[in-house]
């Protein structure tokens, strides 16, 4: 499932993070995308988060998909110590229902962007396939299967019958 | 500082938010980033939208910079519309300050991915700086360039003083 | 259940939409109102919600009623095309239950109304409601039948006891 | 400026609203609708404002706005009393900035509908946009009007620049 | 349980409050005060609100308990109608958890008062609590009863141990 | 304008309070009700605020009224130590508006009540006219000038013209 | 468990939030630090609560972790009567999980600090651990197993996959 | 002001802070604690912050005060660099007052504590007392100081009146 040179990477501050970014990998895997999924906390693992960042780029990642939950320092850090690009997903926290990770991830000062998506699943997933979209500018074979995809997206609503 | 070619579209749903939006576009000046700014409002000119997103890619946008406010529906329409890159900056609204932008923005279903930014001129400022970085996996020239916005940035940091 | 000339159309973004959304329908049936209900997605179908938006005067719909949840561009972004009256109706979203639906429909900008009501299935039931009393300023049979349930809804009040 | 035979009723529960609602009386001059405009408080003329309600029908009004702030009871309890549609206007308050204003007016009980727009001036003008297009339902030259209004405001937009 | 000259009248929007408002009967029972529990609609039921609040003074209530959710709007109306004075009680909403329900009844604009206690059970309790400290302040025998209800409560948590 | 046996004692956590807590003065004096005014403080003197409390029944006070913001705790340890029934008022905070205050207001566990009124000046006015129906339930003089009050608040809404 | 000279107070408002403030004391076992878990109310029993605070210097306490949930006012009230420092843990409340405990602790006015924690677990976890820190700025030998704490912790992280 | 050997440590994220980090700069002078005052950012300076945070403990930092806003990182990322005790002071945020900026800082995960204090100049004020009185645990005169600072604080108080 994960690759020798990945061109995505996706982690999460904690195991209890990966029911909500499982849905990215399922986009990654249903594109074919070469990528990892590793867990980076930026808390516990501060050393692993900063060689991971730094070593981004060398290592041909074209996007990092970082999820966390609560006082979600995560995709921050990262973009703060990388040019790749960082997409956020906010995990849903026990408390606050992941507002504190949205506004921990979203508000970013000026000077380092980090891209963020919504709280948990749907966010994890549309993080994947923004991703892929970066990739397809300059792969048209790639937006052609993403067109694919939002067709059939569109066909599944068509079908569908209210009862 | 319009181009005929433009790379970044950067658009808003109304002439008020430029005042944000303003600072999406310095920074793709500084960088030299062929870009185009215009008023496209979802709810006031929803063909112009249409027209604006179906055309994007064929017209050469490697991402559409969006800003909006209040049920800010311009980044999200824009991307339902295009595989181009959609990069929303919710506007600070008036009685609510913004937060409904961002909900508005970022709170996508998945199938549908927008890449949402602060509040404000530090979203408009830091989704023009992500678009840039998007470029720049394909254009080294350009990573360099930001790597070195990044050194003069902490530079900054380093040489000021409290007092 | 569904009509060939339908006066009232109930949409929705999504088929798991339709547990709330069917509260409006309970309403309309009981009212023997002609009415129609369709999953239409302004992200994943942004045609066809145009279409239908495009065609809701001429195929003779008084009002629309559209439901949606999370980043609800649904009511607004069909008010943008049509002079029919629209309903909104924000679906409770896992999350955040319901307040983003909320302000990404209520907070439309000046010149495109849409009429919004409580967040799920008492705004199913409610907008229905209105949409009825919409009808029967021209109807005096129905506005007398509404008067009679909200007699009866009294009266149910009036009945219960405490124990 | 105040008509003899009003179709629409705009009431609001201070003077201060008037700062707000004002926005609503405009759009109704502009479209030449008979209309009344009155301050009724829901807190300090309970009868005055039962009396609104009961004789609303009979003088003929076919919509009523409401705007009221904080513990915004007015329109509800005027939905409560007509089966006259009621349009909530959520006017801004001071501490709360008018989240208070539009949750006491949108979270209305299965039941008895309010149809609710955004907190503050664009609300006003939304509900009398609304309360027009109800109108025009029968009358046909009135939406030729508002299709003329929906046109001139997308020309507008067209022809801003930004600079 | 029902008294015929009650002191105390503990109304509620909906049976479904009942379940919350049932803790402000347990206090009054444990008090043997004279009270009365009754389902009030303040939408539904605008007439019966209104002949309650109207007749409480002569009915020799000396307080009014009012529990309600969501746009809660039972309270503010029942104190807008008497001079007997009215204690709020916001019931936990399916959507919102209560905020709803705790604006609308706490945010009443200058004039008209009405208390507000917690959110849910507590408030209930609370409610009653109060009501009764309220008769207490002319009838010493009640004051010392409370005295007792809250030394008994100091020694109940004195008793406590944690394991 | 303080006197030597007041019945209403009206409290605050600091002098910059006093600029919300005017408006219940105002109220009380308009009404000739005996009362005072202190600043304490329950952070900064609490052996000040228990003296307060535990001496405010043998000073026959009848309610006290205690204004606060942020982490206002004054009314509830006020109420914690007398059985004289605390009003609060929420004093608007600086960066929260005084939600913050509301919350830690309002939201007492079972046990201890404390009537909560809103956010700022129309929570103080409203605390004082509360208090005074308090006093009026055994005061009948009062409780008619109470009415004039209200017929004279009515009067003055009924006489207003918008323009 | 507990001990006769302890150097760390638990201390909690109800026996319901020990759920919560277990997790503090799990800590502050593994680490074997002298401590002492107890009910005090602040508003059920204020006097317990000010002699707890009056006596926590000369029993030799270092640090008092307080938790409380909904109006929580113990730990500013303990940190208002001694200068041992105060460590409030805001415990998740029902109707609004939380939000109010936070805020009722952490927003205290100048003058007097109180460090607040994470709403629940995590924060009772880390007052625990916080407290712990204080302890070892004058105990390298703490010093040297929180260091173990936290490598053992990083090792965790490490060690985990995904699948 | 600055000093050789500090005990304390006051960085914040941006020169924009120190309007509200003086604060804590103003007690640290008034008792005379050795302390230094930078700025370190955590997204544009993340090598300086780490520096910071691995040397704090050898170069004799006591406690670290760091003050940001908006998705504030610093407090937390500095505490995982450190075992040194972090107390995190939110800085007001442009659009979102601060809320933001304290949910980013106080909801860390289990494992990595900081200590927060109150949005904005209070809770600078406080992070400075606090840590204060840590220092004063081992350090008799300081709390016979910061008792005198109470008692002077309390005097203040009783001495201000009201007209």
């Amino acid at each position: 499932m994960e690759s020798k040179s990945p061109l995505i990477g996706v982690i999460m501050g904690s195991s209890s993070d990966w029911d909500t970014m499982r849905a990215a990998r399922e986009i990654l895997e249903r594109f074919d995308i070469e990528h990892e999924c590793e867990i980076v906390s930026a808390h516990r693992t501060p050393d692993k988060m900063r060689d991971y960042a730094l070593s981004a780029e060398s290592r041909g990642l074209e996007a990092i998909i970082a999820g966390a939950g609560g006082a979600a320092h995560l995709p921050g850090m990262v973009a703060a110590q990388t040019l790749v690009p960082v997409l956020g997903v906010p995990v849903k926290s026990r408390a606050l229902s992941g507002l504190d990770s949205l506004l921990s991830i979203v508000q970013m000062p000026g000077g380092v962007p980090t891209a963020t998506f919504a709280i948990g699943e749907s966010g994890a997933r549309n993080a994947a396939l923004f991703a892929i979209a970066q990739l397809a500018t300059t792969r048209p074979e790639l937006r052609q299967r993403l067109q694919a995809f939002r067709d059939e997206q569109a066909a599944k609503v068509e079908g569908q019958t209210l009862s």
